[in-house]
């Protein structure tokens, strides 16, 4: 029996980036532009805003006719009409003043606005009751954004405040990488679809189909389920390479026996150049992981195991759909600080990934591991999160604190 | 001038709670429910494993026929055959084996499974060199899931281990509650849509439509943009109703001015009962917040000012969708631990949402706030997430250790 050659997840990761790269650019309508990522830097057209505002309700006028009022010593000012929201603005001369909204135009010869409630108004005179300063509760126009400026950079994934940028400066169309189509095959003899009603002694139905296309339109790919692929190698050969054509990146989920995950292997090396990667990762759970470049795409062959492959598809399975979206894997992972509720043994020089449940204890969190077999889907459905555990660390302790990583 | 009635932001959350309600179940296709939750706790109808499986390659046998056995002194057994993945086990009698795959079925008469590397074969005899114990490297029947128990309780949100665990059981329409509608309508003489490629002086166009557009979604809801009312209170009203009608959570996006606000909340009290709830939130930014049950329906008046839109639509908008969909607001908020790298001023009595930048620094993250006026979208877009300064405080300390909360 050939051991495995396991590689550190770090190193995994490290593979990735230097194997795989970000699709191509397309050009989307900034209504389907969310979550994609900038394949060039966007430079703004326009200044933002596109004209000086009122950042305030009150009244234009230039600072000058203010200055030395106070409390007992108005400035007074002939106030000529309002300025309409979303019109021109009338000018006003010196000495007089112009009834402005929050966001409205300021008018030529206005250089500043002063608050209603410093105001008192007698038919069409204002009574100032302070000194306003030149630039005054206004928002220039350029003050924001200004027209030439890079307003965002290549791989910045679009976010609502992106796409609110993108739309105040009029950019309908944006210019993205190509969303990632990510192909699922499911293998072994045992496997019927999910959605058999009745099953024969021995079968079970695939379940890593349905819950892997989920996370993988998740995390941003459209998918394309292939089905379920015999242990007959040359069946099973042809349908990855069939589907491998389709698709930027595929996963084969490989049955839990041996003889399967051999197939998978072999296929990898001869779907195309150059082939394996990744032959085991020192990562518990999915240690039998198997990862290759086949002519440039990615192909990732995940442990049988339900919660093996889950485990798998999370920690790198995303990291190649963020690649080829052209996205910079986020650096931060969020996380909620708990303490552990029990030991945990761990093995030195793997990675684990324990399952754990977050419940409240005062004011904090607390983490309890949530045992069972590797295989068990409902270990990992009882988990609200996992914590790492280092390769350079023999287990955790009780009352030891934690981050615990939320499950999508 | 009125005084706005201030209302906490915790007690925003629970008149969300008690005002409104998750919305009717509906059956959906498996495929269908990722990030839908259950309108009522499911039982397994079968047994999960249903039938006795290895959890490794080896031979299945009976236990006591190993008893004894030993490195010098190994047990002698006959080889029968193989058990095929997803076919009927064959039985075998004392004294015999069988060989099996991980996940295969075990034999009747077997009640153990010897690993490959604690045998050796000669042609038909299997030689097992270790003694095994009555149920060792088997699962049984039933281990993971009994058939009759409560697998998943109402109210669970479907991530991918749950459809996986649902799709084992050949589970293929669950209950759901509805997915809830949302619409849009932004207000503002001042505004013009987005697409406008040619602004006239005083106009501005609306973000807030493609940007909370984007963010429903993110949510779970069905996003209906209704466009931009005017500042004239028949049409504003008559338009709000008609949307309403269509929808079951209808956002505000106010305009900036008071004119347009005093519009949003008249509109809030005669669409329907019990109207507004909620007239100012002590937080920052976002004071100018409105909340309504129109007929039981909620009605959220935002800020017109982008970010102050956008935050509070994270704090409560998100809240709402949460409960219509029936999911329990998840306790936890998954954060980036960091360090400020300057005093960040606050005013004591209200909330502060304080927008930063996350850097490295050796191993810890340190969070710069980014500054600019709160209408300001580049600001937004140039943050990684928010931090909270609750009431209590009057600002945090360069140095002081805070929680970063990504933005979406």
């Amino acid at each position: 029996m050939r051991l495995l050659q396991v590689t550190d997840p770090a190193k995994v990761l490290e593979i990735i980036d230097t194997h795989f790269y970000p699709l191509p650019a397309e050009t989307v309508p900034l209504e389907e532009a969310g979550g994609r990522c900038l394949a060039e830097p966007l430079r703004a057209r326009e200044d933002i805003p596109g004209f000086d505002r009122s950042t305030v309700d009150g009244y234009a006028l230039a600072a000058r006719d203010t200055f030395g009022a106070q409390e007992g010593l108005p400035a007074i000012l002939n106030c000529t009409g309002e300025v309409l929201m979303g019109r021109p603005a009338p000018s006003i001369a010196a000495g007089q003043c112009c009834l402005i909204h929050t966001g409205g135009m300021l008018p030529a010869g206005a250089d500043a606005v002063i608050m209603l409630e410093d105001t008192e108004t007698m038919g069409e005179m204002v009574y100032a009751y302070r000194q306003v300063a030149p630039g005054e509760n206004v928002i220039h126009r350029g003050e924001d954004i200004q027209k030439g400026s890079t307003i965002l950079p290549a791989g910045r994934r679009l976010r609502a405040p992106e796409l609110g940028l993108l739309a105040s400066l009029g950019m309908t169309e944006v210019p993205v990488h190509r969303q990632p189509v990510m192909g699922i095959l499911s293998s072994g003899d045992e496997l019927v679809p999910h959605h058999t009603a009745a099953l024969a002694p021995g079968q079970i139905r695939d379940t890593n189909t349905p819950a892997l296309s989920y996370l993988g339109r998740q995390y941003g790919a459209r998918v394309i389920a292939g089905g379920i692929l015999r242990d007959e190698y040359s069946e099973f050969l042809e349908r990855s390479r069939a589907l491998l054509e389709q698709v930027d990146f595929l996963i084969l989920s490989g049955g839990s026996s041996v003889g399967s995950r051999d197939h998978t292997a072999r296929a990898l090396q001869e779907m195309g150049e150059p082939g394996l990667l990744v032959e085991g990762v020192a990562i518990q759970p999915g240690k039998p992981t198997l990862l290759a470049s086949c002519g440039g795409k990615p192909v990732l062959g995940l442990p049988g195991h339900p919660v093996s492959a889950l485990n798998i598809f999370l920690v790198f399975g995303t990291a190649i759909l963020y690649r080829l979206s052209g996205r910079t894997r986020p650096d931060f992972s969020p996380s909620v600080p708990a303490f552990l509720t029990r030991n945990v043994p761990s093995r030195s020089g793997r990675t684990d990934y324990v399952r754990v449940k977050l419940s409240r204890s005062g004011d904090k969190w607390q983490a309890t591991p949530v045992f069972g077999r590797s295989g068990m889907l409902r270990t990992l459905a009882e988990a609200d999160g996992l914590i790492i555990i280092p390769p350079a660390k023999e287990g955790l302790a009780q009352g030891e604190a934690v981050e615990v990583y939320p499950l999508d």
